[in-house]
This record gives structure tokens, sequence and C-alpha cells, in this order.
């Protein structure tokens, strides 16, 4: 028997009931793979802020280092949305990624057959997408300095945000891209402003270096408008895509969009060591929290990508990735994602038709 | 007679190909409308490098201050990509805003009902979509200091940039927008990233402010990311949006293509005082370059919010949209737009039938 503890950060909105879905799908799927989990909970977001008066209370980090991946549903929402932005719940996520050393997020954007027509995009056009964005997570302007309200000299206000990347940022989150794409395509593209931002230049430089040693790599060049005009025209052409910490953020929700349903999308966001994060893509979605209305399956699809790529489990992880697919093929669906014919489940009705399946 | 000064920056690619048809075109307008044109044609981007060594000499920024509006083609191509960064064409555009101080970069993505099948999206999805992106243009982290690539204490390199706003380049670029908003919809989208940067916290509270004083629009605010799924989630959702330099470049692309044919879409720079620049969103198309395959409808439509925004001559604007919506209407295409059963014309048979519509 395999052990591992799991921190689970269940945080906002609907992700107390999502994350219930999920750790009962792990139960479930650790007894047929022979693997034992640990679960403790954590407090992080506005959850956190309501108990603690912090969105990121120290035990939390604390438990977290101490586990061999982390689980988290959602973070946010209306009533901590005046806070000042350091005590606000995006200032959890953001201590949370730094103070693992997150750099690495892997955000998947993949049409699922069986859904394709949710999508706003034409048949023809998204058939088949499958890129995965690799999104420089713990650098760029989050958390370049100086950054700040400040007063000019003239008694207005000034603000100020740094985009920074140093060269061994840009190799260590390049060498997991081009890693990723050895794994899926062979097709890399880079995604910067090189025509007008130096940062972005020396990205440019330093992932042309690097692709020398990755000889196996077809290795492309786009700036980022034109990123996500492509996106939008073609985005057949993309299989894996590389880039700073704010046009990730853009682009992957840009590509997670095109399949229609982002309730179905999770993410990881790993570390040179210690434990990842796993979270779905979406948010908490407060307006439907507690109605029993919300999709589990992106927190479930995290959970698959917890054991691929955190805990080295990829036929659990197939397995779970396996009975997803199951259970829209047999025509079961959540609010959100629902089209005529289907069966329409709540939250956790559609967890209990995971674990038949 | 009305006189009129305009400089012609034919630029790059295809760029001397379809100013050739806007010109034209213009003369024609001209005389019905009784308007003259005084053309002078400048060098810029590339064909100014290859000429002079730099890709905005200072005769050609002269001759723009000493005009009444300025037509710009497109800039840029493969063969001054390797160049050091201020001697590359697009080093000449920057110049060109920042030296006619054009804070304000209307975008418009306007789906044509001929063109709808274009769209990669669902017809349904696109239908009736008219959207004006409000862009600031001479500020963020286009222009912000520190910039520039350093050494560290270490030795390894670190490119930085700066994204940049004070509340009066906030305030003058939201005016811009709050009342493109009272000519359109009345609705306005501000977009930021104020949960993660300060200088996007500056920028929602002074639009939120600004917003008192235009009790007739109807002001949201969204997250950059947000915003970018939302045009292709729902693109009709939008009527006005305003945004800093850097996420206007990302979103005023990605609704460009939304509509499926950037071919189409022209875009205006303005300044407080002093000629705007006129310009099609698309790029300058260096593999058809001289084939007589260029679209010109996006320079002609250019030319057209030349007269609406620099001359005030809406009524000339509104005779050149016409005939746009007619050649299209009676089926005349170039390649980038034609379909089955249309008429494929080159470049120069385009511009005729403009002159015949
Ligand atoms: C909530 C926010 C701080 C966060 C980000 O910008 O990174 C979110 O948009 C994401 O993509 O995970
Ligand atoms: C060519 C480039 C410098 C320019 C920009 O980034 O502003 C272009 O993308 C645009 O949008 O006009």
């Amino acid at each position: 028997t395999q052990n591992y503890r799991i921190t689970l950060l269940p945080g906002d909105g609907i992700g107390p009931e999502i994350m219930a879905v999920a750790v009962d799908v792990l139960k479930v799927v650790g007894k047929q793979f022979d693997l034992k989990f640990q679960f403790q909970e954590a407090l992080i977001g506005g959850a956190a802020i309501d108990a603690t008066g912090e969105p990121l209370p120290s035990a939390t980090l604390d438990t977290c280092r101490n586990s061999d991946a982390v689980l988290l549903a959602a973070i946010g929402g209306y009533k901590w949305d005046s806070l000042p932005s350091n005590l606000r719940p995006e200032a959890g996520l953001l201590g949370l990624r730094a103070g693992l050393g997150l750099f690495a997020n892997l955000r998947p954007a993949k049409i699922l057959p069986q859904l394709i027509d949710a999508s706003t995009l034409k048949r023809e056009i998204v058939e088949g997408v499958d890129i995965m964005v690799v999104r420089e997570l713990t650098g760029g302007i989050y958390f370049g300095k100086p950054k700040g309200i400040f007063a000019t000299e003239t008694g207005e206000k000034r603000g100020v945000n740094t985009m920074v990347y140093t060269e061994s940022e840009i190799e260590r989150i390049g060498r997991v891209a081009f890693e990723a794409a050895q794994k899926r395509g062979g097709k890399l593209c880079s995604v910067d402003k090189a025509n007008v931002l130096e940062v972005s230049q020396l990205w440019r430089d330093r992932i042309t270096q690097l692709s020398k040693e990755y000889p196996d790599i077809e290795l492309s060049h786009l700036y980022v408008d034109n990123a996500a005009m492509q996106l939008v025209r073609s985005p057949k052409q993309f299989d894996t895509i590389v880039t700073g910490n704010l046009f990730g953020d853009i682009l992957s929700d840009a590509a997670a969009m095109l399949t229609g349903s982002i309730g179905m999308l999770p993410s990881a966001s790993l570390g040179a060591s210690g434990p990842g994060v796993f979270e779905p893509v979406h948010g908490s979605a407060p307006d439907i929290a507690g109605l029993d209305k919300a999709n589990p399956l992106a927190q479930v699809l995290s959970a698959a990508m917890m054991l691929r790529y955190g805990l080295d489990q990829p036929k659990a992880a197939d397995h779970i990735e396996q009975a997803v697919l199951q259970v829209l093929e047999q025509g079961d669906r959540t609010g959100d994602i629902i089209s005529p014919g289907k069966n329409l489940l709540g939250c956790r009705a559609m967890g209990d038709a995971l674990i038949l399946a």
C-alpha cells in the first residue's frame, strides 16, 4: 500500500461541494489501486479570512508543505471583493503559489467529443483541439518589484507594476514546457511580446537557445496579440504553449473557453520539489454555492492530474478520466453542460454516477 | 471647398497597394463632397529603415505634424525581424504614437452580415456583434521605465518592463471611452487585472470615480482573463470596452478575429489635439505583397474613419462605408474573404468596384 498525505483546500463558494465529490472518488479509486490517502483539510481564501482574518494562514502553508499533494477547489466571492488587495482571497492563492514555489502551471484545454456542441466555435474548428498551456506562475508582473501606488511630484497617484524575468526563471519553465511537448505532439509555441518588451526579448532568446537541447521539438514563437487571434482563428494549430504569468493567465482562459465547458477543466501547479497544487480552472461560482448544482468534474479531473503529475500514479489517473468520459457517454450532465435529451444531475448525483461508472 | 493635408504612410508589404486604392477612393469621394486632399507621402517602418537607417525619420514626424490627418497602411516584415528592437519597424510605429501624442486607439470589431460565415464562431453567437475597443496607446508597459535587459549580481540577465499609469492618463482615456459609449450603446466595460496589479487598482478606482460624471453610461468591470473568455463565450454582451495599452493590444486582436475577417477592420489613433493616425488592424502580409491579392477594404474603411474622426466629415465617411457594404452585397470578394459563389477580385479590381459602387 502506498500512503499519501493530501491537503484539501475547499475554499469558497461551490468549493466544498465539488471537493466532497472528488474526495469520494479518490477514496474509491484508492481502494482499487491500493493507495491510501490521508486527507487533511485547511483554510484558504474567503473561508480563511472569515475564520482567521488572513487569506492564507501560516498553518495552512505548513500543512501543505507537509503533504504529498494539495487539492484546491476555488476561492473568492463578492463578499470579500472590497477588502484591500493583500487581504483578499486572491492573495491567499498567490501566497500559496509563492510559498510552495509552484513555478509551472499546466492548463490543458481539450475538446471532449461528447461536449463539442458546448463550444461557441464551429465544430470543424474545434474538433480535436488538445492544447496544453504551460504558464510561468511565480514570476513576471504578478510578483515583480517595484509595485504599488505612489504619489508623483504633482500630487497625483501613479500605479506601478513590474514585469521581470531572469534567464534562470525562463529556463526552468522552458524545460517543463519542452518536456511536456515531448510527451505530447512534439510542438511548442512560445508566446511573448518581443516586438515591444525587453523582458520578452530575453524570454525569446533564452527559449530559442534552450531549444537546441530539444532538437525533437518543433519550436515556434508568436506575439501575444497574434496568439490570442490564432486561438480563435484556428486552435488546432497549437499543441503545447509556453508563456509568462500574465500572458498565460489570459491565453489559458481564452483556450479554456474554446471548449465551451470550463466546468470540465483541471490544472496543475508544480514546483521543483515538494507538493504540487491541483485545482479546477473555473472559479468559486458564489451564485450557485450550496445549491447542489455545481459541476464537480473539473475538480475530479484535478484529482486525476494530482495522481498523474503529483503522485506518479498514472493508472489511477487514467481510471478517473475514463470514468468521467463514461458518465458523459451515458448522457449524464450538470446544468452548465446540459443539452436536449441528456440527464440533468446535481453535483452529488454526478459524483454518485462517477463512482458507479 | 475644404482643403486637407493628408500624410500617407504606405509602409511595408502590401501597404503601398492598399494605400493606392484608398487614395483613389478618397479622390473620388473628395470630388463628390467638395473636399480637396493634398497628399504627401512619407517613409515609415522597414521602407524607412532601408532608405534612411531609421524606422521613423524626423522628416516623417514633421510631415505628419504639419498635416490634418495621417493615413497609415502597415509596417514590418521578416526582412527586418532580426534588427535590434529600437531599429525595427515597430519602433517607428511606437515613435509615431508617442510623437503625435496619440493616447486613444479606437478599434471597432463589427460583424458584417455579408461576411458572417467567415467567423469561426457560430452564427448565433456572433450575429450582430458590434464592439468598440478603446485602448490607451501612449502609456502602460509599452513606455514605462525602467525597461531593458540588465545584469544581476549573479551575472545572469534580467529583463524588465514597467506597467505604469497615472490618474490623469487613466482619466483622459476614460473620458474618450465614456464619450464613445454615449454615441454607441451606452455600455462601457473597463478591463483590468485589479485582483493582482496595483496599477489596475488605480485604473479601476479612477474609472469608477469618472463614471459619476457619466450617469447615462452603464459601467462594468472585468478582469482581463475573464474578458478574454467572455469575448469567446458571448461577444454580444459587449458594447464599448476601455483598457490599457497591453490588454487592449491583446483583446482588440481577439475581438477582431471574432469577425473572421481582419482584412476588413480599420482603426483610429487620436490625441488631445493635432492629427490622428488611421490604419488597418491587419499587418503588412509580406507573403502576398506585390501580387495584387491584398484586401484593400480595411485601408479604405480607415480612410472613412479618418473622415469621421479626424476631419469631421461624417457624410463622406458614410458614403465610403456604404460603398464597401455595396461591393460586398454584390458579391465582390478578395481572396481572404472569398466563399463559394462569390466573385474573386484582386486588390486593384476591388478598388475599381468601390469607385463604381
Ligand atoms: C484569481 C487570480 C489571482 C488568478 C490569477 O490571475 O492567476 C486566476 O485568474 C488564475 O488564473 O488562477
Ligand atoms: C506592431 C506592434 C508594436 C503593435 C502594438 O503592439 O501596439 C501592433 O500589435 C498593434 O496592435 O498596433
